[in-house]
């Protein structure tokens, strides 16, 4: 018999998906160009060329049992020390090769993370808004998700309810930060606060509680200023870290997982990663890719395109009206309908050829998505049917 | 606090593990050359240059957000078809696109493969002797793995035994030809009586009962002998496949999972494979080695060289006076050890510099597995130092 919890969740589909397929159906019909698809967060910048470069170089002169042979479990030695050697240099603590597992991607690290620190019925909190994937992530693993409800002036940190959901059945708190989808990078004040309570309450209930940080936008920040490191804050912090984003390279699949060195227990749980991967198929990600992306570990692809739209669309958003909290980095943007519905909202949009995403799979009713990972170029032209949307269905603002 | 089990997994050290770091250290008092090293099975000949020459011109000419942009849940639809094409052309069976879903290589295949067909508690059996990783796979996902002992004079199945270990628990059974560690090809007498099993007891019991079938070493075999399509001879299959071995990319993590097109509920389990990916952090192999793989479905790595060690090495053994089936594929033979202990066996060999892997976690004490996949010029020198070991510890037999 064929496991039904599997089988139920293919009637369930995705808004995302689902309006992604409806810009490309579209796109059939008038030119994919023509549609303002703000629906995917699929990065649009070129790969660096110095990646490509190095793939070329060692494909051309490398051995190809060293490229292709089997990574050891944690990942292939050099690429961990690599790694280490540049959150070290980066963020100022004392990462060696043993707080390094590579993953393959963000979504391998984190489903490493939250076996590592709960077991079958523990809670992990995270905080609405948030990516709706985390749902199937946290459930398939045993582990029960609850969703801090948001604050909507900010989207920073809802301690209000924080302090009520956060009882000694949390084992984990999930953040992601620079924000999918707000765009909002918690600030030093947040993780500060956040880091006190998870302390005080760790040691009231007497067992710690990890606080596992998604950062895969990390590199994509505004106006010149840095995302405060989480782990910084907190010694009990999983990083898991994806290139997808900071290097286009979404689909090879190359990310780890970093555990603070201060966290108690943290070759040991470097070491459990290797286990838990014996358990979920994991067996580390493709070693030619491991190898490259350690040669240009602190490059980025040119990120720039997405601080260009997310002033274009801010600035125009704003003049219409729109409450939004103006991100400071990744390629999205957050704001609140100009109807209670969002759905009915986004629908509407969608006869000015605008693909925007309502919230409520992201926790946030009444909000919508757009991610502007497209050309600027798109960007511009999207405005003007913007303006005319709002201003043919709610009147002047 | 961390999850025990994983915690204790860490004390567990793999005895092919232990030999193969004993080999490593024993080669840099002695030089790597003169360790007759044959405990890791790590495929040894080069990735054909096809594979190498397609990445490069990808790499030159392609586009990368083509190249490495996220790949379909399902894997990329072209690679897919592929796939489908090649199985189609080979084995004979209806395969479409919609039979296929990319995994990252058997590992992530078979991680899939056990949790579409099983809740946890339910029974999956497997033969001895048998791959010892199916241990952590199969119980990490929540299933239990029982295992048919072995029937030692062909290697083939048990009957006897598997008919008693057959009950209503079992939800699928694990095949694997040619198999790890026997060498021994599943003969069709074999699969014909298997399959005739597996449809009466499904009957029985009002449940299909499905046959997983791990074929990574599918296209290395001997003597000019196909090994039979395990799918032909049974609708209910599960195809788990890895190009590890085939085209000696064991670090790319590259293969698939194929259901039967007879199957029913085909498409919709591959559709399951794709939700299953979610919990488990999968989110498919690596796009560019989706897409090189792709071009090269109907090439394999020169793998003659394993035909050539293992006529040199059963030839030895038999002469010696082992008691061994003869290997009708992958690159492993497993011969009786001179005394009941084969472990015992094992740690005298090492004086000799010879690495042999005793088979008690393979489910066959008493025996012994080597690997061959090393050059065939050690393998010769190595002859030698098998002779001594085993005249001067055994006698002349």
């Amino acid at each position: 018999m064929l496991v039904q919890k599997y089988k139920d969740m293919l009637s369930g589909k995705s808004v995302i998906r689902q309006l992604s397929e409806f810009a490309t159906a579209r796109g059939q019909e008038i030119g994919y160009e023509n549609v303002f698809d703000y629906s995917l967060g699929n990065p649009s910048v070129p790969v660096p060329q110095a990646f490509t470069d190095t793939m070329i170089e060692m494909l051309q002169t490398g051995e190809t049992a060293l490229l292709h042979g089997y990574s050891p479990s944690l990942g292939i030695t050099a690429v961990r020390e690599a790694v280490a050697a540049s959150l070290e240099r980066r963020f100022g603590l004392p990462y060696r090769k043993e707080h390094i597992f590579m993953a393959s991607g963000a979504a391998g690290a984190l489903a490493h993370a939250f076996r590592l620190v709960t077991e079958p019925g523990d809670e992990i909190l995270t905080f609405a808004p948030f990516f709706p994937e985390y749902h199937p992530y946290v459930d398939l693993s045993g582990a029960v998700l609850k969703v801090v409800p948001p604050d909507t002036d900010t989207f920073q940190v809802n301690f209000g309810k924080l302090e009520e959901m956060l009882t000694d059945k949390v084992m984990a708190v999930l953040v992601n930060t620079p924000n999918n989808p707000s765009g909002v990078v918690y600030s030093e004040e947040t993780l500060t606060r956040l880091a006190q309570l998870l302390r005080d309450k760790s040691s009231q209930y007497g067992h710690d509680i990890y606080l596992i940080s998604d950062e895969p936008y990390r590199e994509i920040v505004f106006d010149g200023v840095e995302a405060p490191c989480v782990s910084a804050f907190y010694d009990n912090t999983i990083m898991c870290y994806s290139f997808s984003k900071s290097l286009s390279l979404p689909g090879e699949r190359i990310g780890y997982v970093a555990v603070n060195p201060n966290c108690r227990d943290a070759e040991a749980m470097v070491n459990m990663c290797g286990q838990i991967s014996r358990g979920i198929g994991h067996n580390c990600p493709p070693s030619i890719i491991q190898l490259a992306v350690a040669k240009v570990l602190d490059q980025t692809a040119d990120l720039s395109v997405y601080e260009t739209n997310r002033n274009l669309i801010y600035q125009e958003l704003t003049e219409l009206g729109f409450q939004c909290v103006k991100p400071g980095g990744t390629f999205y943007i957050f704001p609140k309908a100009l109807e209670e519905d969002a759905n009915a909202f986004c629908r509407k949009a969608l006869k000015y050829d605008l693909v925007l995403v309502p919230a409520d799979t992201f926790g946030a009713p009444g909000y919508f998505r757009m991610a502007y990972c497209i050309d600027t170029e798109k960007v511009e032209r999207s405005l003007p049917a913007l303006r005319k949307f709002v201003r043919e269905t709610y009147g002047s603002l």
